[in-house]
């Protein structure tokens, strides 16, 4: 049921391409404000530590430098960097473990203090003048352990040491009763590493204060509304009289600025406030690394019963994750983990237990999948393992379990659409699936394999989270429209996409819309750029908006024609009657006419957006050479089932783009810490991002099983093109060798071990 | 009938106060680009010319230039600088006479051509190395002798020799039965000057051109959503790919800048186009004196028909007014000149004829008070040489007379209040007029006098104009507000102003209120600042969106609290229920509770505001020195009828602030032009602008007649100060002498000449 649109569906080019490609895009980093200072951060080495004494007299003394922050001269309000406070539903309550700085330092990069001065090089320099006695605390960096009784007491928690928030429990069906009916029992573990962002641009903040108390902050944050609320919160301020806005650029996301931009912005406001001078933060990369959150590393386990025709009767799926010394979005993210975990497939008697647990590192936050591409990579292992077991073929194997609209599952909204096995089956066909499974060069010292996973993901956050878009869609006195939504561009086409829909709706061509965007002056609450929300939630809004305006167009013009508004649609920017052509009147006119009579259409959209499961099939060619352990992978097919393509050219850049996050998820990303809490891994140099040469050949197709709650059909898309990477690359392996691995990534180190393990 | 406000009527500090104070408030010359260049502007040395010849070749040569804009390489496309394509409606038809540049000059200080480099003095001295050729052709100064049949011609123009538009015809009853009933016919001409803003910031722009496409202005526009409009029809732009904004900051208007600041904004935004760059373009004061819109000079008689006992039974009055080289608002100000001529008093047969003429001066357009200071200045004048004929007291015959609330009158919409008997009753306590006609000093060469006159205006220029106002009001999750408006703070008090309105509205505190105003991307159309009208008509629509928004929040608070919506009320940020006390609740618990269940409160307002007239009395003492001519004022009472003040202290700043605005009218400023049409007071040290020390004790009286049109009951109060300030010190320069001026400044040269004729 494909509808002609004349905007929506088209690869236009990015609103934001040619900004981009001739450098004049700005960025928070370009923000220049008269006498504007340069904030830097003097972090913790140590893992754990209460600080005794601070002594910042020297640094105060250092000519330039013109404001120190401590523990002891800014905020005591709690909060968390993630700005759960704003998207928490209670019954459930916030977790806020954390102050701009503290007495206690709890991992290597911790805030201790913070300078504001004349200059970047000055502000280092101060840096180095100001005194700390700390008195060392015992430290825990693993997750099992930091919940044992003995553990040092990194926050104290209610529920269990070192446990945030809540423990996560799902539960459908009977799982015991389930197992009990199953003909296998598979029950496997997986440890999931600790990847980063690695977004291009670094956290970075310029908090302004104006003599009348009114704060505005340039921020690199993914949410610019809850942002705005959190440093509200955070200096007692009324919420209308803090300013957050991007400046409109950022320079990727991937989850790692939803809420505040690790401390950006609260530390560049609270040297504004004592300094009484703008002051820009701009996290160095080795500061991105250690002191922003990362992927939540941990366990997962999977137990899954099947009868003898492979039909599943029962799962039951655990984790423990990692959420490092802060929580950040520790308390959500295992129920996401465990909700994508069990809502692939379609299973009776399913249940989930996970939590997040406080260690002596890098706080662990959100990160594009936001707990799914763990769930797959072990879930889509297991799933290979069960083929294998039983004799199947792994696509065949899952065909008979897919989750399939209508049926029931452990999700508060409905499945009313799936386009995974046309995803599987014309993945299968560009990797030319049937040679998997056939032995390729055995004669050399490389071997071949072919591997796939599913996976799935959200749309949109609600109803798990508080999750809504505002949206105004005006209409100019020359029948332009403009548009404005709360919600960021990170780089993922938002401008491009959200302005495409405004203009299939309202019937005009894509250079008569406008767009503001990402500024909580200038547009009304939007929750912001997450959860794969960004087309399908804050598109739908926008879409309200487009439709309201374009009913008062139409009421109007129905007016003065005398006509109905039902006679009446707009086209090519003008409004066509379906009766009498001669009623035909271009929008400019209609506008125009409306201005004369004192009157602008003003279209504003209030959604509660639902949710809807984008499908996704991954596939993987991979070469690993046995001599080195080295994993080649030579090519790579992500079929997705996006709801609706606005723009494809946007969408397959999504998935391509994600499908390289996954490859390095896959076979190389990782930051390790040595045995005092110290990262290995903290710059370009030293983690091992896949780089341009690294990326196979990679096929996006698009599947569009249009959903009916989303606008035009569309789903999420921004973060389903990594999620069964790992998984797909870690069963072709599989396919290539005959050893399963129940760890990523998959280095040459870790390969070559296993390779010679098996001799 | 009046109410207990909390926010409204108090005199709380000016919101932009403290920045003012402290420097750091943002005008338009404050802003700053990365790679900003500067435009500077080549005029005109001739009073009416044809360009022959222009090279630029030598200017473009100059390093450091990156463009030169001439009539050879800019828009095509006609305008008026008035935006009056905004605001014209049907049948009548906007003037468009000029282009940014233009193959004919034809005043002393016409833009001829303009560069833009690295620095104002390269462009300074590549303004030099431009070779014009000019053909001299025949100019004309004088609005008479502009309308002659063998005049010049400056413009074609359809009515009559230079007259832009239509000429304005008002007529009620029969003027020539009135003044056959009348015992005495009075007729009087009066001589008006050409007066300067002389508003403390000069015109500038600084404009800013995306790669793809984009426009960004930043102005000292009154009215950014018009100059929006006109910017894009002069660059065929999309209204939505143009965005003008105040930075946010204006220091003064006056009327000089609705619509474009004179040329800054096209002339910036060509060179930006031409170079690829930002430019700032920044008019010096001589150039904001020769080349920008001045207060329409002419003539004005009065023929007033009156029985014996001082009632009025006809008026007839006409204009003639030099509206310079462009036509700005010169089709539109005589006929508010005409309808404030006739509307002060009542009388039931009335007639108005007006014009302007094109002359090679610069060009008149709107001035605070817009034709009503001449009118008034001519009516009220002749007021006192009636009274003084017949034998009445100058206040007696007023009473008389005035226009009262429910009477015939000429304008199109009805007199619903006036304070104006309270006004002239409560000025003339304060000004002691029981001296009045009472020589004094006899004995030195001091004589003193006391006089007064009365006047109205207008809140608004509806329905004269397209006039209408949107606004939003968004209520934030802990229960603050935010309003956005489009109209500016030209220095008036309007953030201040309007932020009191929402707060009341909005039962909140006045520093829970955040404001964002002129900005075309964050507001609806908002017409802008002229005509008194910010306060009532942009304070209707901000009153509009909060009560939509009020409206939703006692929606929403009586489901929750299950009652009704009338039951509940907001003030000091607490819903109130009238029934229950149980049932309180804080505001920023409905708002944050309304938050997790996916809702923010969006008030919209949209407003086609109605109009009032305010009205005045004022009073002056002068003492004249008869061997010099110098006229000292030394105590000037404004009592006026403001319908309601929302801020008593910033009420009363205007009014002072027009006082004496209104004294330099009256006694000092003028510009003249030689014979050659090169104005002679091109600076502040040529033109005699009211200083400090020149002001008298001023005495500004507040009157609330509360008019049911406007918010709160308020009128406009923008431009009223100075409305009636040159008749009442004319008339009280009458009382000191005996000697009836017909021409202002009464400077000492004019004074002294008239003191030696009589003797």
């Amino acid at each position: 049921m494909k509808k002609d649109y004349a905007v929506v569906g088209k690869s236009v080019r990015k609103l934001d391409a040619m900004e981009k490609a001739l450098g004049t895009a700005t960025y928070t980093t370009d923000i220049r404000l008269p006498g504007m200072l340069y904030g830097k951060v003097l972090r913790s080495p140590h893992p754990h530590a209460k600080i005794v004494k601070i002594d910042t007299h020297k640094a105060e003394a250092l000519p330039g430098v013109m404001a120190v922050a401590t523990h002891l001269n800014t905020s005591k309000v709690k909060f968390n960097t993630s700005a759960t406070s704003t998207f928490t539903i209670p019954p459930l309550q916030p977790v806020e473990d954390q102050y701009i700085f503290d007495s206690v330092v709890r991992y290597v990069g911790d805030e201790v203090a913070a300078v504001a001065a004349v200059s970047k090089s000055v502000a280092e320099a101060a840096l180095k003048l100001i005194e700390v006695e700390y008195q060392l605390l015992p430290a825990v960096y693993d997750p099992i352990e930091g919940m044992q009784k003995g553990a040092p007491e990194i926050h104290h928690c209610e529920v269990g040491k070192n446990i945030p928030g809540e423990k996560i429990h799902i539960e459908m069906g009977d799982v015991e009763k389930g197992f009990a009916e199953a003909d296998y029992v598979f029950e496997h573990t997986f440890k999931l590493p600790v990847q980063k962002q690695a977004q291009l641009e670094t956290q970075a903040a310029v908090a302004q204060v104006a003599v009348d108390g009114k704060v505005t902050v340039w921020s690199t944050t993914q949410t610019p509304h809850p942002t705005r609320r959190i440093l509200a919160t955070i200096f007692s301020l009324p919420y209308s009289k803090v300013r957050v806005l991007n400046p409109p650029y950022i320079g990727g996301g991937f989850g790692v600025r939803i809420g505040l931009s690790a401390k950006a912005e609260p530390i560049a406001l609270a040297l504004a406030m004592l300094a009484k001078k703008p002051v820009k933060v701009v996290y160095d990369r080795k500061e991105d690394f250690t002191s922003s959150d990362t992927r939540h590393s941990g366990y997962i386990t999977v137990k899954t019963g099947v009868k003898k025709d492979g039909i599943f009767t029962s799962r039951k799926i655990s984790a423990t994750l990692n959420t490092g010394a802060y929580c950040s979005w520790g308390a959500e993210l295992p129920g996401v983990l465990g909700a994508m975990g069990l809502s692939l497939y379609y299973c009776p008697n399913q249940m989930y237990d996970g939590h997040s647990v406080y260690t002596n590192i890098t706080p662990a936050g959100a990160m594009r999948g936001f707990g799914s591409p763990q769930a797959i990579y072990a879930v889509e292992s297991q799933m290979d393992i069960i083929a294998d077991e039983l004799g199947f073929d792994p696509i065949e194997i899952r065909r008979k379990n897919i989750m399939r609209p209508g049926k029931d599952w452990v999700l508060p909204y409905p499945c009313l659409s799936s386009g995974l096995e046309e995803c599987m089956d014309r993945g299968a066909a560009e990797i030319d699936w049937q040679r998997r499974g056939k032995p390729t060069q055995q004669h050399s010292t490389k071997r071949r394999g072919i591997g796939m996973a599913a996976g799935t993901h959200v749309s949109n956050s609600w109803p798990f989270c508080v999750d809504y878009s505002n949206a105004y869609v005006t209409v100019q006195q020359d029948g332009s429209i403009h548009l404005a939504s709360g919600v960021p561009d990170m780089g993922t086409g938002t401008i491009t996409t959200l302005s495409q829909m405004a203009a299939e709706v309202m019937g005009v061509a894509l250079d008569q819309v406008g767009i503001t965007i990402a500024d909580t002056e200038s547009t009304p609450f939007e929750i912001g750029s997450h959860a794969s929300r960004t087309c399908y939630a804050s598109g739908t809004a926008v879409v309200a908006a487009a439709e309201d305006a374009k009913k008062q167009i139409l009421e109007d013009a129905a007016k003065t024609l005398n006509t109905s508004p039902e006679d009446l649609y707009i086209a090519d920017g003008i409004v066509y009657s379906l009766s009498n052509a001669e009623l035909n009147i271009p929008l400019s006119k209609v506008a125009v006419e409306a201005h004369l009579r004192g009157k602008q259409f003003i279209g504003v959209g209030r959604i509660i957006p639902k949710n809807a499961p984008p499908y996704l099939a991954h596939f993987a060619k991979v070469e690993v050479d046995i001599e080195t352990g080295k994993v080649t992978v030579l090519k790579m097919v992500a079929a997705h089932d996006v709801g609706k393509a606005i723009n494809p050219v946007i969408v397959e850049g999504q998935l391509e783009g994600g499908l390289a996050m996954g490859l390095g998820y896959a076979i190389s990303e990782e930051i390790k810490f040595d045995g005092k809490g110290t990262p290995l891994n903290d710059g370009f140099h030293k983690y091992m991002l896949p780089t341009a040469v690294d990326i196979p050949e990679l096929k996006a197709i698009i599947v569009e099983a249009n959903d009916p709650s989303g606008p035009f059909g569309a789903k999420g898309v921004g973060e389903t093109g990594l999620i069964a990477t790992a998984a797909a690359i870690s069963n072709a392996v599989y396919d290539a060798l005959g050893i399963r691995f129940f760890e990523i990534p998959l280095t040459e180190e870790r390969v070559y071990k296993a390779l010679k393990e098996r001799k």
